[in-house]
């Protein structure tokens, strides 16, 4: 009993934050034991390249790729390219290393050959020994746009080209509501031998909503048989990076975990805060639970797998009522009560 | 009489030995007075990305971008995309340096918003500051294909990816029959004002003929009212650069300036041959040129731009009955003769 659940998790992530706890599960899981669903909200064309945001920092993160510093885009990059398209008069203001373009450069005469995207993040996950699946939600174009004042703006322009200044009235995941999920993530989570659904510290509302977005996705996680843990992105009040505590100020929220943790009502069991935030507000059904969930180094991004892991398992191993239970989902199988 | 004539110079020209003397040229001519009708035989779409290999070097060499070494590429070059690329089991037989894509990824961008060649190239040699026009022999597609033994070859795969292994039997230029001249280059033909055309010293074969191909191109060519200067691609019976001498050899001609001056027979005027060849046997009615057409510093490419210019100035000058002329041409206007 006190050995650990075998099955799978399932993450769902988006870019930097959510690629580091995915980083700590693939170091604590069997390989073939994580898979990662990542948000391709971001995605968009660039100079004629299909660009993948998230992917591409799960890719570089789950390989030991990716820049130590900044967290997205390679280790050891050149930017040559970017100096000299400077020179030609190009477009500059979304920064693409120089073995960063490499990623676009063959994604893109991939897609154009006619592989799906989920194929050719296969392809390449392969080719970079990445043991977890990485799954884009969807094969199908859900570009986010956001709501502002001024009117709707395309993600990256908001996001890159305009820092996040303008403020955030709302979002739209445009297509989400036509778009298929990926073929692999639906029986994922009917799988009764699923050991937990993580979402990951990431943003909830330019992240994981648009995952969330994709028909199917959100009511299959609310009813899959496997515990939802959830990690706040919000510590101490502030996003530890990007525009989340931003947005929840703009978006009249109280920024703190327990609005996050809100947001997740209804579909999360175990919500894992940081451990300076002492006891967090929960909704009714949502279980609490305390961690260091900034990850500085290797090691605590470890420890948080670790701690959402053992928080998952402690939830199945309990006896519950899941119809009580704000997700709403059908009664559990028996073996888990 | 003796001052340099004016007009305008029209140089046809391939990649490395062509742009050598383009450079010299337009060093010590004014730049509105240097047209250069670049090859677009070799051009090729590589990693879905749209490449011109002649064109791009006329712009690095005009602009001081050019590799000095290789003479392809751009100085002080990087490489991380061609190292990532491998890392994800992409083609890496075509070598792309980082600063290199920016101009393949502007062009190709540029393209798919409905720009022609022409005005990409424009564009970029204004923003570059290069005085001198360069002008795409065409903007359709003149694929040249290398006929072997072994059937038909893509240009780039016999010259790049084969290292010009394969024995030549022959030469064709797809689509040359129904391409279009790029709009400026027959009217510069014609004009009575133009100073000189130059072949430059690049491949007969490969980089001439492509643009001789294109209808109107050569006939306009013979019947120019200016002389056309050719100068020697082949110096001591071996090319300077790249596979003159070897296709010389496999279509059973002599390798030598010679076999040269006869292919360009009923075209060309002036023939200039390398000093150390002494004497070249030419067909009747064109004239001879020795001069050191080795250019291996600036200074050569600006006194070969000078012989060129001095031979076809004299040419002008001197008394001679282009009716008699291998070119064929129709008579000259009075005040050349």
């Amino acid at each position: 009993m006190t050995a650990a659940r075998p099955g799978r998790v399932l993450a769902l992530s988006g870019g930097i934050g959510g690629a580091k706890l995915a980083l700590g599960l693939s170091r604590v899981l069997p390989a073939e034991d994580l898979v990662v669903v990542a948000n391709t909200g971001d995605d968009f064309r660039h100079l004629g390249l299909a660009i993948s945001p998230d992917i591409d920092t799960l890719l570089y993160t789950l390989s030991g790729l990716a820049d130590p510093v900044k967290g997205w885009g390679r280790r050891d990059e050149t930017w040559s390219f970017m100096a000299a398209l400077a020179g030609l008069g190009g477009e500059t203001w979304f920064q693409l290393g120089d073995g960063d373009l490499a990623l676009h450069v063959e994604r893109t005469r991939r897609l154009a050959a006619g592989e799906t995207l989920s194929e050719v993040v296969e392809a390449i996950r392969l080719r970079l020994g990445i043991g977890p699946k990485i799954l884009p939600v969807t094969d199908d174009p859900v570009p986010t746009r956001i709501r502002t004042q001024d009117g709707w703006l395309d993600f990256q322009e908001y996001f890159v080209r305009l820092r996040c200044e303008p403020a955030v009235l709302g979002f739209a995941f445009s297509g989400a509501e036509v778009a298929q999920p990926q073929a692999e993530i639906l029986p994922l989570l009917r799988d009764p031998g699923l050991r937990a659904v993580v979402i990951c510290p990431s943003n909830p509302f330019i992240s994981v909503d648009p995952i969330l977005a994709v028909p199917g996705i959100r009511a299959a996680i609310a009813a899959c048989a496997a515990p939802v843990v959830a990690v706040s992105p919000i510590i101490g009040g502030q996003a530890v990076k990007g525009p989340t505590a931003k947005m929840m100020r703009e978006l009249d929220l109280p920024v703190g975990a327990a609005a996050v943790a809100r947001h997740y009502d209804g579909l999360v069991d175990i919500f894992v805060s940081d451990q300076g935030d002492g006891a967090v507000a929960l909704p009714p059904g949502m279980a609490g639970r305390q961690a260091k969930t900034l990850m500085t180094d290797l090691a605590d991004r470890e420890n948080l797998a670790r701690v959402v892991l053992d928080a998952a398992d402690a939830w199945s191993r309990s006896p519950h009522d899941p119809r009580g239970s704000p997700r709403g989902r059908s009664p559990r199988p028996t073996e888990h009560q």
